[in-house]
C-alpha cells in the first residue's frame, strides 16, 4: 500500500523545492517514461536471468522513482489513485474473463479472436 | 494514496487468472514501461499543450496500469511500497537540498557542478 | 542517408569488442528504449520549449545512438533497412491516404472511424 | 545501410500529407520512444525466449517505424545520420577501449571504477 502520509510526504519534497510549477502532465508523463526506463536498464544485457535478484537495492530505487511520478501525476491531474485503480480493475475483468484468460498470457485483442 | 484493500484487489485478479508464473521481474519491468509509453501517447503531437484536459479519460487509465504493475513488480519482489518511496525520498533530500534545488528544475549532478 | 561504410564501422566496433554474443534481440530491443528514453530526457521539464536548440549536440548524441542500436537490431536479425523501411511506407501509405490524412494527424484508427 | 532514395521516400511520404507542421523535435522525440515500446511490446512475457523468432515480421515493421521517425527527426534537425553516427562511434571508442571492454558488457561508468 501508500499512506496518506507517504502521499503527503512526495508533495511537500516537491512543494518545499517549489518544483509544483515545472509538473505540467506532459512533462510528468516524460518523467515517468524516464524513470521506468531507468528500472528497465537493470535487466539490460541479463539475457535470461529474469530476476537480477543482486540488483535488488536498485530494482527499489528505480521502482520507488516510478512510484513517485505516479503519486505527482494523480495529484497534478487531481486522481484518486485507489479509484482509478479500481475502476481499471473492473474494465479488465471485462477485457480479461476469467475462463479464456486463464493461464493464458495473450493480449485481450488475441483472446476476442480466438473467442 | 493506495490501500491495502486495492493492492489485495489487484493480486487476486492476478490469481484468478493464473498469472502469477508470467510475472518474472524482467518482463514486468518491460511491462511498465509499455504501459508509460501508452501514457505518454496521450501527449503525442500535443505540441505545446501540456494538459490535454480533454483527454483525462485516458490519463486516468494509463496511470492506473502503470500503478496495477507497480504494485505487481513490488509483490513479485517483496517490497513495501511505502518503505521503498520512503526510503527514496530521504536520498533524494541528499541530492536535491531545499537551498540550492528551491525553484530550480536542473539535475543534481547539474546542481552539484554548479554548487 | 546511412552508407554500407557506417553500417560496417559499427559492426567492426561490436566485433573488436566481441560484443555479438550479448546482442540477443530481447536485449538489443530494451537497449533501443533506453536510448530513445535518452533524447527524450533532453525535452524533460521544456514545457511549450519543443525545440531545446541550445541542446542540439545532446540531440545528435542520443539520436546516434538509436541510429546504432537499430543497426545492430538489424544485423542481428538478417534485416535490411532500406527494405524493411520501403515496405513499411507501402503499409503506412494504406492506412494513412493523402485525401483523408492530410494536415491531419489523427492516427489511422481514428481516421478510418471518421470514414 | 539506408540509402538517399529511401530518405527522401519517407520525407516525401510526410510532406504529401503536410505532416511538418507537426513535426516539432520533442514530439518526434516522443514519438520515437512509442516506436521504441511497439518493438519491445513483441519481446513481453516471452520470458527466457530472447529471440521470439516467430515473429520476425512484427520485429520488422516495429524496427522500421523507429528508422522512419530517426530519418524525420534528423531530418527536423538538420543532423546528417551518417555523420553523427561516425561520431559517436569515436567518443565510444574513448569510452569503451578494446582492452578494457573486450568481452565485457559492462557499462563505461563501471569500466572506469574497475579500471
Amino acid at each position: 500500500m501508500i499512506s496518506k502520509e507517504t502521499v503527503e510526504l512526495v508533495k511537500k519534497f516537491r512543494d518545499d523545492r517549489d518544483w509544483k510549477r515545472f509538473h505540467n502532465p506532459k512533462d510528468l508523463a516524460i518523467s515517468l517514461n524516464l524513470e521506468a526506463a531507468e528500472l528497465l536498464e537493470i535487466f539490460q544485457w541479463s539475457a535470461d536471468d529474469l530476476e537480477c535478484i543482486e540488483k535488488l537495492d536498485k530494482i527499489k530505487e528505480e521502482l520507488a522513482d516510478v512510484l513517485c511520478y505516479s503519486v505527482l501525476l494523480a495529484d497534478r491531474c487531481g486522481l484518486d489513485m485507489d479509484e482509478i485503480i479500481r475502476e481499471k480493475m473492473q474494465r479488465n475483468a471485462e477485457k480479461y474473463p476469467v475462463d479464456s484468460a486463464y493461464g493464458n498470457k495473450a493480449k485481450y485483442t488475441e483472446l476476442k479472436k480466438r473467442g
